[in-house]
């Protein structure tokens, strides 16, 4: 693994021989890539957020598949298969929410499988790898404009967490929305979450906001029950980790709460993500599991112990938003209002 | 004014000479006490956060009184009472939210009424702030025991802000009552907002908890839709920085979501305030000004900027919890169970 600092910003992508991963820990301070050429490096990454946000989890781990794939044909031509598997377990242990993980090492998985003993796996993944992110960017891009066709009152919206360029292969899911939505006049500015503890707001979302010169104001969790108390937001719009079969949303912790306060006021509430977000597995958001971070992302501030020695910290990664309180999930194969377990499979069952 | 750090705590004191604050602003790191003999620098520690939390700001206004009158004695022996004006001033400008700074000034102004013009009036305005002073504990006091009554359940309870010793004259109101409800057995375990932006939360509260030996946990404001979702609390208990006459609580940003949230999820809602926290003049939440504080306070962290230059903030330092969402009022008068108009005066008609 080594590191350089790039002009342009993209949070994933392939250098021609290595995964490249822009360093979100150090935004907005500073842009550090951090090139890794094994699998393991790129779990370790996941898991230590370097790269986060579901879609961009799901193209980081095709991507490294790539990498194991390498190294274990290096490693033996005729095993390489067996040879790949403490690679896939370590990037499948890495982080536990996000379904985009699972989805595309079952993607590039069904690959693998169709390539014989005898033959270098990495130009066939390679060239999947790259089919994924792709196709998450485009599938951005069209959520972007079935999501913006949804906000016509003219007011402003809120946004929780980062789900821009840097959460995803590129361009971004809610954020691509709001990008779609300003773009198109039906957004003047937007309210972003500072989205404690890992402040994905504050330091990513306004960042690229102020990148693409859309006004954006962040606040505290805590106000937002009285932005909405004072009409200020038309819709609060957001991303998700995973989707179960009836619609139930999990995404960074205090997406929930914010669902709940915009029913409360009359606010309408978006989620926008891939459908390789949605897990027909999951029943429901009791089936999804919920991420638990260590205590010190709560308990220190910029890395400095803030709370008396002896208290604790209680630290969800992500919460449930039940399908009842979501108005519309977007996805790129259409627009779910009111979710269902019907109109989810309806969703797949229009391929 | 001088500084020096002390062996116990308390956060606001008179020496015999002059005023001592304990610098809330480098807590927990630090024990500092700022030393100060005008009723200005009084005024600026209050504005500057030096001292928080309405009942201490309240007791502060207090003994800044008597340094405003010992200056203005000591310039002019006949014009004292027009020689604390600008003083009097300053402090009432201080901030805009927390009634019982305008309490105390017109408490202290009713002895300054009751003074000869041609006498030193520093003895009996000391006399009647430390009066205050013992009041605040001694309300805190009682009010513990009655808040505690009301918890029931046996289960843990979530606390927002800092409500402790830190902020009153000593005990404290939401905290006085978590306090009290431990030493009976009632709670066993505290879960604490950690409070963007401040982080009274994690700073203050946590601290004195953890001094105390009472179990607690710190937690994200955007977690607290799960702890509830999830049945781990059955009574929010929250202070105020001023009640309005039909029982609209103003308090810390954030409140007001919990008690949305609360209501939502069948968990009680208690604010605890002693009476000079009503203020009978504003009829509802909406005659009570709301400060705005400085955006930097949203857009830095631990005195770095973090948020992308060009974003803005938007930091209301209070919201307004309506009174159909409080369960219960606690006072140093007693309990006031939904609160409405009628319920308040009853409570100052007991005299």
């Amino acid at each position: 693994m080594s590191t350089h600092t790039h002009d342009s910003i993209r949070a994933v992508q392939w250098t021609g021989t290595q995964l490249s991963l822009l360093d979100q820990r150090l935004l907005p301070h500073e842009s550090v890539y951090l090139e890794m050429d094994t699998a393991t490096a790129a779990a370790d990454a996941i898991r230590d957020m370097v790269v986060r946000g579901a879609p961009a989890i799901g193209v980081t781990a095709a991507y490294a598949v790539v990498l194991a794939a390498r190294r274990a044909w290096a490693a033996d031509q005729r095993g390489w298969r067996a040879g790949m598997a403490p690679d896939l377990k370590a990037l499948a242990d890495s982080r536990p929410t996000a379904v985009n993980l699972f989805w595309a090492l079952a993607r590039m998985g069904q690959v693998m499988e169709g390539l014989p003993d005898d033959q270098d796996p990495e130009p066939a993944l390679l060239a999947e790898a790259e089919r994924i992110h792709q196709e998450d960017v485009d599938g951005n891009r069209h959520m972007g404009d079935l999501g913006a066709a949804l906000l016509q009152d003219g007011r402003d919206v809120l946004t929780h967490c980062n789900t821009g360029s840097l959460a995803t292969g590129g361009y971004g899911t809610a954020l691509g929305v709001i990008r779609s939505a300003y773009a198109q006049g039906r957004v003047k500015h937007v309210y972003a979450d500072e989205t404690r503890p890992w402040l994905q707001g504050a330091r990513l979302t306004a960042w690229e906001l102020v990148q693409d010169g859309i006004p954006v104001s962040l606040l505290c969790e805590g106000a937002a029950a009285s932005l909405m108390r004072e009409g200020r937001v038309g819709w609060v719009i957001v991303g998700s980790d995973r989707i179960a079969a009836n619609g139930d949303a999990a995404n960074k912790i205090g997406t929930y709460g914010l669902a709940v306060l915009a029913r409360h006021h009359g606010v309408k509430f978006m989620v926008a993500a891939p459908t390789t977000t949605i897990d027909m597995e999951a029943a429901t958001g009791a089936d999804i599991p919920i991420e638990q971070r260590g205590q010190e992302e709560v308990l220190e501030l910029a890395g400095r112990r803030v709370a008396a020695p002896g208290a604790n910290a209680w630290n969800p990664a992500f919460d449930v938003t039940p399908a009842e309180l979501i108005d519309a999930i977007v996805t790129e194969r259409g627009v779910v209002e009111n979710p269902d377990l019907q109109k989810m499979k309806a969703l797949f069952a229009a391929d």
